[in-house]
């Protein structure tokens, strides 16, 4: 049987000392050249691409790809459960479809290429993964934030974990994680499998199976 | 020239992302048998092992090796600015010689090997390591947590940094990492240089060196 919800991969970078960013949030160079050209070759894989609100704000991504249009890029998915991105984000841009996720409280709307409203309190990804697979979504990359990452841990919908550890240590009790949002991500923490590690340039490349239970 | 002070070696287990310890310090087994092996062995070859006195209350270790005594064991040394580890710390037991170290202001005694007070604010770590030079010490190998690891990386006495990263997510916002305090360790962080990556059973080793420029 095919699976019924799309194949999702997290990918991220982090620190040395298991930071995204620093503790303002500023972006800071942790990948590698190697790292980079990787991580362009993998989104070429992808139908689409998701990232929290955080990102969007913080970083403000175009997530396309170079040498693609409005109908050959990954289809970008936001979960903004307020409504906080800005209309003037890159990430809705005209050079691919956009999915803004919602919670159903929530009235905003953008110029894009759907919402989806799911869950009251927080967003339901059960639901969410629904409404991806009517549209005909099969994989997502989930390039972050921490608190996005730790919200699709906390589901159980990571089916491959791959993290860069660049040769950086940036600090800070307050800098952002790649699992990060209230408490542990489920007591004792979920399992995980490793499957390769290589270095590529100053880093190395480690890639998890998670073994939920 | 011989080097004027010990050479610091930096050594830590983190999760696959990025956590030390669960967000309310609980241990949790992030160390492969293979990690642990590793790091019985390399505890031989130095002659001194440093933790914080925040380790010292969550974990109570005891910092010696099975198969040494007094005479044989390393140097146990504990940075505790306000004199906070209790007398019957598994460090202060009599399987192994124990340095305190305090700021100056504390007047917090123990029954140990040697007591030193060094800083007003913050432990001045280069007056530490001249006060251990002299008591002989030629290398320290520094086991946490993330603030004691913190403090050496600003003071840029790190020589090696070897990380595990085992396969283990944690989440929470709130858990130690392996470089923590207040903010930036310096501005835009400090450099490493990757000397080696190897799968460690479900986990994986990095060695690297600090670049300070």
């Amino acid at each position: 049987m095919a699976n019924p919800r799309p194949f999702i991969h997290v990918n991220c970078a982090m620190s040395a000392d298991g930071k995204l960013a620093g503790d303002d949030r500023t972006q800071v160079r942790i990948s590698s050249d190697e790292d980079k050209s990787r991580v362009k070759g993998l989104r070429k894989h992808y139908d689409s691409i998701l990232v929290g609100v955080g990102t969007v704000i913080a970083d403000d991504p175009h997530l396309t790809l170079k040498d693609r249009d409005y109908d050959t890029n990954p289809i970008r998915i936001v979960l903004d459960p307020h409504g906080r991105t800005p209309d003037n984000a890159q990430v809705l841009n005209d050079r691919a479809p956009t999915v803004m996720v919602t919670l159903e409280g929530c009235t905003r709307t953008w110029d894009c290429d759907g919402i989806i409203r799911a869950g009251k309190v927080d967003i339901d990804l059960d639901k969410v993964m629904d409404e991806l697979v009517r549209m005909g979504v099969e994989n997502i990359l989930v390039e972050g934030g921490g608190k996005t990452i730790a919200s699709f841990f906390r589901a159980h919908l990571v089916d491959r974990y791959t993290v860069f550890v660049g040769g950086l240590v940036i600090g800070g009790c307050n800098a952002p994680t790649p699992c990060d949002g209230d408490g542990w991500v489920e007591p004792e923490g979920i399992k995980l499998q490793l499957d390769d590690c290589q270095m590529l340039g100053n880093g190395a490349l480690l890639s998890f199976k998670p073994l939920y239970e």
